[in-house]
């Protein structure tokens, strides 16, 4: 195991290596991951992080690595974080970071990790935000955190993101989906990919409509009131208005900088990841260090029996390890 | 609000009111709601529970209606609870229980409930477990789950249940999908439903194919050894092949509770589930009655101003308020 020291140096210092490490340090929550996070902490905040969504076949990566491209010609570093939360066993099989890595892994400018899912949603979330802060301290300029599907999961993912992208191609039906699911409520903006194919005009039309209509019956759904999101069309394997893409979230983040949109989210999503972090540190600390885990292997056997509920027994394991003022 | 201690006689006397305000209450986590599950801990564990999932589309309200009637010709009260874990706003519009409400509501034998998505889905597979424990102390002897889709949050709710049945048709090419997403790991009985349309058999092969390798790859995948799970074609909208559905349901419910595995997983979900319970009131007992949220309150500021990490201050928080014997 790496020194957890060495490796916080190693990524202020731009060690690839380390921070190649460090990642997996956080990823794998290995002993240490929350000493390292911490020494990383105050070099947080720099880069600017884009969430991109849509379901498996839309063309999502790449139309990532055409996206990559177009932010190294203006200069850009980009660290890609690609996340499946749909595949506990394949482990994001479905993501194409293989392909990219291939075409793009000479260059010191990109940096691309897949991340497998681990444990549940929420704590999904809550990993991929902090292997982003890593890539963050470590420098990048732009993180894109990809994801696969339009589920609950997903929308937590791109809530970790400053500006979130959603994206369809003509003739899923995803249209109709995707306002059902409610993940339309969330995009910044809206490309529609494989748009030299049929369709393509009606499903950016459709999303438009649905974006009138939200924007006369909520008043407060357009978070910032300058923003209008953009429905954009792509032909990604051809190059096709890739530029454009980069523009509209470039566009965003000026838009959420200069309405101070951008400081009070993040302020908000870090009040929330701190609560989460105590959350889960009280849980962690809970069970290995106050005889609570010795308390629910004694007391499982009455619930099993009946004798006793969980709520009585976890009422019971409270009392004794809490110093609480509550009865 | 009613009084906790009428709503556990209520339901324990059959009351169907009762049973209704009982379950909003745990649904929503309204004050009380683990005294009123603590209350019917002793009589729950009669009810046989089945998890029925699958993508849009493929029929599973239509599947479902009928196999309620396939019940019910038996003589057996059944309770179905329809969670839709992708809907965070439109609360479970997918869901057809208004169709089935119609056509199944005469009958005091079947109750139907949809259940809104609140909060995370790990908390959604808890809050479902705890509504099926209500119906299960009420009475009913067996209990369907019905989630949409076929993300991680589906599977944590179908291992909720005791037998859980996976649902596909043909030309969705769910298939290969559903092998990667992981799914396929935990059926205990595959239905292709619409299995008059073109593709009905080469989807039934191919799944038949998928279990065969599996069972030649790991010995340990097949959970109960004289079990394989049967691949079964259904027509629901005719009613075509629902009895045999049921059949493979009551036969793995005999091949579970003979093998002893029935037990074991119970015990595994009891035990677990009282973890849960643990961790829940310990987060909640922590924000409300020690005077961590003010904690929190107060050093969220030097969080964000970047002077301390969110992983000092949750050592911090930790250090004030838990009995711990580490530091």
């Amino acid at each position: 195991m790496p020194n957890i020291d060495e490796l916080i140096a190693g990524v202020k210092n731009n060690d690839i290596q380390a921070l190649a490490r460090a990642i997996s340090t956080v990823e794998d929550r290995r002993p240490g991951f929350e000493a390292l996070l911490s020494g990383l902490h105050p070099d947080v905040g720099s880069a600017y992080r884009v969430g991109i969504t849509g379901s498996p076949g839309v063309g999502k990566s790449t139309l990532i690595e055409q996206l990559v491209r177009a932010y190294r010609d203006t200069g850009l570093t980009v660290a890609v974080v690609a996340v499946d939360p749909t595949s506990p066993f394949t482990g994001g099989a479905l993501l194409g970071d293989r392909i990219r890595m291939k075409t793009l892994s000479s260059d010191d400018g990109v940096f691309i990790r897949s991340m497998a899912t681990r444990g549940a949603p929420g704590g999904l979330a809550m990993t991929t935000r902090e292997v982003c802060d890593v890539l963050d301290a470590f420098g990048f300029e732009r993180i894109i955190v990809e994801t696969v599907g339009v589920g609950q999961s997903e929308l937590a993912i791109a809530h970790t993101a400053d500006t979130a992208v959603l994206v369809m191609m003509p003739e899923s039906g995803d249209g109709v989906q995707l306002l059902k699911a409610g993940v339309m409520e969330i995009a910044d903006a809206y490309v529609v990919n494989k748009g030299d194919r049929p369709g393509a005009e009606a499903l950016m039309h459709e999303i438009r409509s649905m974006l009138d209509i939200r924007a006369s019956i909520a008043a407060d759904a357009a978070p910032i009131p300058a923003w209008n999101p953009p429905v954009l069309r792509t032909v990604a394997i051809e190059g096709e208005g890739i530029d454009e893409v980069r523009e509209a979230i470039e566009n965003h983040a000026i838009a959420m900088r200069e309405s101070g949109l951008l400081e009070d989210r993040r302020r908000a999503r870090l009040r929330e990841h701190t609560r989460e972090v105590v959350e889960r540190a009280v849980v962690q600390a809970l069970w290995q260090g106050t005889g609570a885990g010795e308390r629910l292997a004694g007391g499982v056997e009455e619930v099993l029996s009946g004798e006793r509920s969980p709520y009585d027994l976890a009422n019971a394991i409270i009392a004794d390890t809490l110093e609480t003022s509550v009865d």
